[in-house]
């Protein structure tokens, strides 16, 4: 495959074949960091952490990839959108990886603590509607299926909604008793960086939505990015 | 410009004059937001609200000229380097805009709790260094300077140490009287997000050596890039 003069299709099918790695992984990750979290898994975090060079390397074979297909083929059209999509895409999945990693230091720094269960809970359930996105996100890819890839941006708003309400839950938690405030406060940082996968699960459909039709969705997302502006005075989901 | 055929030169001009745009959009943005965090400046706060919209359009402007400059041109070596170096540090930018507005959502967010003033100007003395790091590296990329662009990336260590600091403090403030807690949550976030501004602006540097040497500065950096593992009472920097 490297020394053979490949057609587009083969280039195309190679890094799109790294980019299902890529996925894979990046589920695997977020999976583990999560449950390492919950159960206090020192070990298995530490794996997370180790693992996440792999991303970083299939990510740049893919960049060098695609550049170079891009620069041999002069690929126009869709085929030209389906090299740039697997470069964001390849980015996207990369910083998924990432924050799954955050994750995982973040066990490694909270051991000590004692965990609120039902936060935990909170986190778990919210890890599982992002990782349902991460999974139908890749899906969405593996089949150019633009009018899911819409369904999918919607569906971000439920993951928003179960932040905000766990972003409310952690500080009240933290305000009865001052002790709970250093675990809770990694909590809300590993709720923060779960809500971010879900941002990025939309950005893959956001891709795939401009690789199918050459258009890309509205620039501004039914949901706040990531800091509604509430001046309650209890502030719900945070950037 | 967008009617003539124009040579590779033409083009990566008009490409790098956008950049330079976004770097001076992205500067302002991250400025203000810090000075309406300061003086509660809801006003302020809001027309960074609304300024992002101009880096997203930027960024996909030189995104799409990219793109079609790679498909015409066929660019080898530095000159391909070159546009995907822009694609790169684009995206940076406009992530970094994104940082700044996220910055300026909190302040209309946190708008009614009193601000603890040392910590505040701890925030402000962050985004006075993050600040440099961007003006720095928008240099180090006008003048495709590698030795410096090294430098640059060993800086980001001191806005870490001081993030880390900061989150100490902040902790503390939040431990000693619960009232504190949801005013600190948003500066512990606004912190984060300035933290993240210096990361970015090491991306750009690192973007810029690639572009010059055609190698990759070695793939971990000296600093943990968010999380650091401290398994101590009171945990450091956090991702």
């Amino acid at each position: 495959m490297e020394h053979i003069v490949s057609s587009y299709d083969d280039e195309l099918k190679f890094i799109l074949r790294r980019i299902s790695e890529m996925g894979g992984q990046a589920e695997r990750m977020v999976e583990q960091a999560v449950s390492a979290l919950i159960r206090s898994d020192w070990g298995l975090a530490q794996s997370v952490v180790a693992d996440d060079i792999l991303l970083d390397t299939l990510q740049r074979e893919v960049d060098e990839r695609a550049v170079m297909t891009i620069g041999k083929r002069q690929p126009m059209a869709q085929d030209l959108r389906e090299i740039v999509g697997a470069i964001r895409i390849s980015s996207d999945l990369e910083r998924i990886g990432d924050l799954g990693k955050n994750i995982a230091k973040r066990v490694i720094a909270v051991n000590d603590h004692k965990q609120p269960v039902q936060l935990v809970r909170g986190i778990e359930h919210m890890s599982e509607l992002a990782l349902e996105q991460l999974k139908n996100v890749l899906d969405v890819y593996a089949t150019r299926d633009a009018v899911r890839a819409l369904e999918i941006r919607a569906h971000d708003a439920e993951i928003d909604a179960l932040y905000t309400s766990l972003f409310r839950e952690l500080l009240t938690y933290m305000m009865e008793d001052p002790r709970n405030i250093t675990a809770c406060t990694h909590l809300l940082f590993s709720a923060k960086n779960i809500e971010r996968i879900g941002d990025h699960a939309t950005n893959i459909a956001e891709t795939v939505y401009y690789i199918k039709t050459g258009t890309q969705m509205e620039a501004e997302r039914p949901k706040s990015d990531s800091t509604p502006s509430i001046a309650a005075p209890m502030p719900g989901a945070n950037g």
